[in-house]
């Protein structure tokens, strides 16, 4: 690697970080449902449809150990737990919110883009495979 | 699912795609670099560090179907091979360095906030040891 790329490669292991452990689709789910305000296990479980108890355990556990969820266990019987964004989670929201809305607003586009790259190369293939036989 | 879902299901269906593409470590760096301007195959290796050739072809023939950078041949000898952004690959560095700022302005918080939780964990298992024993 030369000198000049060391502040570049820094940047990419930062953002290939981030989103590695945000670019899971639980994780988008999660962030932008407890952007609405706090909620409990059995109610993130209900509003993120067909998430499993273990995969939301650990996406919670996750967003926890980044900073990014609290975690409050109120003395209710039965005790009740409660998760919320952070500051630093909802501070995330503002970045994931603009790449959602550039999905959003593009996937159509790129869906085309990749419909005419295949359709080129599959006329590409048989113009070679004409002239072979 | 709930029919009340749809609608944030949709969205991360698309957010989750745009992630998986751009997420991966190489494409955020060779959309990086392709802002700055057009570059050629071997400029691209080059600045990218420590990418091999059949990886960055992957890379770039990924992004060229997504329409999101084309790829010119000058009738040199030999011909050289251009690559720049597409008017949609430039609109992405928006988002994408957005959450690049993010990550680098919260990459220590997150750090931080990861180590505390370990510690945290580790000294509930030794608690929980030292009572067993």
């Amino acid at each position: 690697m030369k000198p000049g790329n060391t502040h570049l490669s820094g940047d990419c292991r930062a953002i290939s970080h981030v989103l590695a452990r945000i670019g899971d689709k639980w994780t988008v789910l999660v962030v932008n449902l407890l952007g609405e305000g706090p909620k409990r296990f059995s109610e993130i479980k209900r509003e993120v449809g067909g998430i499993s108890q273990r995969m939301l355990t650990l996406t919670l556990r996750a967003l926890e150990r980044d900073g990014l969820v609290t975690r409050t266990v109120h003395p209710t019987v039965p005790p009740s737990v409660e998760y919320a964004l952070t500051e630093l989670g909802l501070s995330l929201r503002v970045p994931v919110q603009a790449l959602g809305e550039w999905a959003l607003l593009n996937q159509h586009t790129m869906a085309d883009a990749r419909r005419r790259f295949d359709a080129a190369a599959e006329r590409t293939r048989g113009a070679i495979a004409s002239r072979v036989t």
